[in-house]
């Protein structure tokens, strides 16, 4: 058994819940990178020798040919068939080594990695994990303790039944691989929770440490979270910046942490306040207010547009319009007027339909939700949380309330 | 019988061709204070050594807690039944004195009640009057004179039929209340003018004199009246001012006569044509124009909001919308997009439903009035004149053109 | 027979194309003159010693009492009858003279027609005609050539049929007027084509010269072409310049050519791109973008308008709307927040019906043209390419996708 530890990323998510976002969640561009770049690439530790990345059929090509600084190998996991399984699919790529297991959805401090790494010097501990405090209930995993080490997970609990007030996330150090795809593979269990199981069983005679973890915790499932990791990784990686060829015109205003990338023009009396990411060559018309948000290349914002605390990627086109708390994927353009309202009348959470299911946002501001290629007429109003497939086409002069299927034509 | 004078003011009318506005009209606020600070406070005559008010049950608590500089004693007219009635439910107070009767709903130049006042002074005269010279007629009780005297106040006589060209407002100067009383007692009517009848009477034997007036008269009965009001105050008694606290950013353009109160902030590219009146803490978001207009405290105008001659209480929020020629009573927001249209396409004088009665507010430019506590979506068109009920939500895309009641939901 | 060219203008066109647009095309204001000023006026050749203009009912009047340097006189051509019908009917004022003819529809470059009319010093030439090398198939006449001179002109080839790359554009040299008028006369079609084909004949047996002609052709026959008309005006006659009286406020920016006449009034923030035409006594409100546009006298643009690559007439009042690709004749006014909606959803080409019949406008970016007295309300949509009738109202809150007929009331 080798001393270098193996970090083994799961990148092979089924993401469907990510509809209308076309682009895998993983590859979805942030600060000129991309989401991976910053959940994997960005936290690896020192102890980490090489990288087993266990991809999807959507995302396994761009990741082969991205670099994390580290040997890495792809693998396909071809069903998306939970941990055990993705894992044990990579089993042959992690032969007697130490293993660090990456979620690559959750977006994870640097530090606390590096800590989990730390126990592979002590050899009485088999296990570590990151313990996040988390300040309501969260639906996870909770750790439970005795005599200072893990002795279970306890998969949700039950809001007022936590074994403690913290929830096991990604990040697992574990001494032995083959002592790990031993146990995965007698464990039986109907539900998705094999993992989480076998690591319970392995807690009853070996060592597991916790470290606690008291920063912010986000992850990428759903696509509003867009907007928590946005505003996540412009809070804590985004420095002010001008590229070369930049243009900015003499009454422009800008406060706070501005990210403005080659080629960008900003033009008079339009005010950005930081953090902001303004991708290459993006126009910033005359009379804009452009604040907390994160803008892809190539996009053009028109007169008197108002852009707050939203994600939108390349090549888009708006012109007059209120954008708040919104998620555009790219290639989207929007006639003069057209508004994205991020706020309901009667101030409540916003749910939204995902798969046949509804899902509470948990957020009272929650603007539109927009895939690739969809254009809007002028004047229509998009209702909070609605979510607009790509390749639409939505009238002038509309009320959408209901979300719209991929390559629609909602005319009237 | 004492020398001094003391002052009754009529503050107990019903007040229900105010809707939607539910705050007293004499207790709306105006640069501060309230609309009978200016009615009454500010115009009392130095002969007035005591003040008796007549109130209703909307406004007794709040004007007993008021100080207008005199001594004053609150009395409750239960029935809102006219002029005679409320003097003589408040006739015990008002014994053995000279009265100077004033009429709360009618805002006076000081200068005209101090020599209406005046003839206190003059033994040989029982009572005297400001007579408005009203410019086009006035559906009102017009002044007839004779041998340099009143002889009579014919009321509401139809157009061409004025005995003069003034009209009784309020402001009247009364030598003996106890004759007046006496007087009060004996009259009968079917209609509502005891009281001018009783005058009338009166003057059959006693010296009456008028004081000309030729000045404004505003007098607050309707809601739309509420711009008037406005408009005389901030033309007569506002003046520039800056208050503590105040943030006002470099390319902020103020052109007239501004108060802007404590902590107020006004953000880039906005310019403020005075007069105006901004409440304290008050935001002024980012190209924004304001207007002529009266905005209480708390407000957040939004980027891209453009207020015209209105009227705005505390607490309300708007964001890229245009308020022209409109009162807002408060604690109401409005969606991006949402236009309180202002003008009839055919330029035509705007009508409004007060009750069951069809009014010519003979204004050309009226925007919406809009009670407590409403929402407003995106992208809503409200049409001239329309008046929404306190506690309302109005959807997005929709065009209003009636009047919605209170705690209404209009959604589609 | 005399040396001196007499020019004879062709403006008698009936101009039913250009609806929902009244005032007679050859007339309608640019840069303070008119249509005809720039195609006729500012073009004719000094060898030019008199002009006769054949005009129609609409436009008679006014072209007699304008001035365009040379002697000229108005024969009314009573039915719009096609040119060879024109000419004849000025014949008695045309006798043995060399001839200049022009079509006022045209706006042709000076040099051109110089070129032409040159060939009244060589005796050899019978005629001379400017053959403009269209880029893309024009349905028009196409000049055939052989041994350095024209020998036919061949109407609407079809694409691909073209015997040259020239086509006949205005501008014809005639060396004798009496050989032309014997030729029409004898000349016999069923369709409008008489004078194309005296003309072919005459070629048989004179020499007819070609002047080639590169640049761009612009020609007014529906009312979208006054865009294509204003964009070359503006291109080659607008000079930057300051009025007297005009009040332009400090943050205001102003880039390129723009004239700015007599009494204008340009509020902050605002920018405007040249080339751009502003007439008289016109105002500019505050945080307008107005760009390569040419607005007539007397307008208010109001706050936060954006006028793009438009044409505006006299008193026309905005308030915060979107007019892009516009033609807008004169006193017409809009809501807040109306829009002309300019591009497709689908990026097509814009087809305008015209009469009975569709015609493709050849132009993705599109907006409204909309006659004279017109009022909009506010938050309405204009859809590409719609037409609106003069004397006409539209109700706010609509969306417009088919023409309106003058005199409508469209409220709902």
């Amino acid at each position: 058994m080798k001393k270098d530890i193996v970090a083994v990323v799961l990148a092979g998510g089924a993401g469907s819940r990510f509809w209308p976002i076309t682009t895998n969640k993983l590859l979805l561009p942030f600060l000129g990178s991309r989401f991976i770049d910053f959940s994997v690439g960005d936290v690896l530790p020192r102890e980490v020798a090489r990288m087993v990345i266990i991809a999807s059929s959507d995302n396994k090509k761009t990741i082969d040919s991205m670099k994390f600084g580290v040997p890495s190998v792809t693998v396909l996991q071809h069903r998306p068939m939970g941990m055990a399984d993705a894992l044990l699919s990579a089993s042959s790529e992690l032969q007697h080594c130490r293993l660090l297991i990456i979620i690559a959805d959750d977006l994870l401090d640097k530090n606390i990695l590096t800590s989990v790494a730390g126990y592979a010097k002590k050899d009485t501990v088999f296990g570590a994990l990151p313990g996040w405090k988390a300040k309501t209930y969260f639906p996870g995993g909770y750790i439970k303790r005795a005599q200072n080490r893990i002795v279970e997970i306890v998969e949700k609990p039950g809001e007022g039944k936590q074994p403690s007030e913290f929830v096991a996330i990604s990040g697992h150090y574990i001494a032995d691989s083959e002592e790990l795809f031993k146990e995965l593979r007698a464990t039986k269990s109907e539900a998705d929770d094999v993992y989480e199981r076998a690591l319970s069983s392995l807690m009853k005679h070996e060592t597991f440490q916790m470290v606690p973890y008291e920063g912010s915790f986000v992850s990428l499932k759903y696509p509003w979270q867009v907007l928590s990791v946005m505003e996540h990784l412009m809070g804590t990686r985004l420095r002010a910046h001008r590229g070369k060829n930049v243009e900015i015109r003499d009454s422009v205003i800008i406060e706070g942490d501005v990210y403005i990338d080659d080629g960008v023009r900003i033009f008079e009396h339009t005010k950005i306040v930081g953090p902001c990411y303004i991708g290459k060559n993006t126009i910033i018309g005359n009379n804009n207010l452009i604040r907390h948000s994160h803008i892809g290349a190539g996009c053009v914002t028109g007169f008197n547009t108002d852009i707050t605390r939203s994600y939108i990627g390349d090549n888009c086109w708006f012109h007059s319009n209120y954008i708040g708390d919104s998620v555009i994927e790219g290639d989207v353009s929007m006639g003069s007027g057209t508004v994205l309202a991020n706020l309901r009348l009667d101030r409540g959470e916003i749910v939204s339909v995902v798969g046949k299911n509804c899902v509470n946002t948990r957020r009272t501001k929650l603007g539109a939700i927009i895939g690739k290629n969809v254009r809007i007429g002028v004047n229509t109003s998009i209702m909070p949380g609605v979510k607009i497939g790509s390749n639409s086409m939505v009238g002038a002069g509309l009320v959408v309330s209901r979300d719209i299927p991929d390559a629609s034509k909602k005319l009237l």
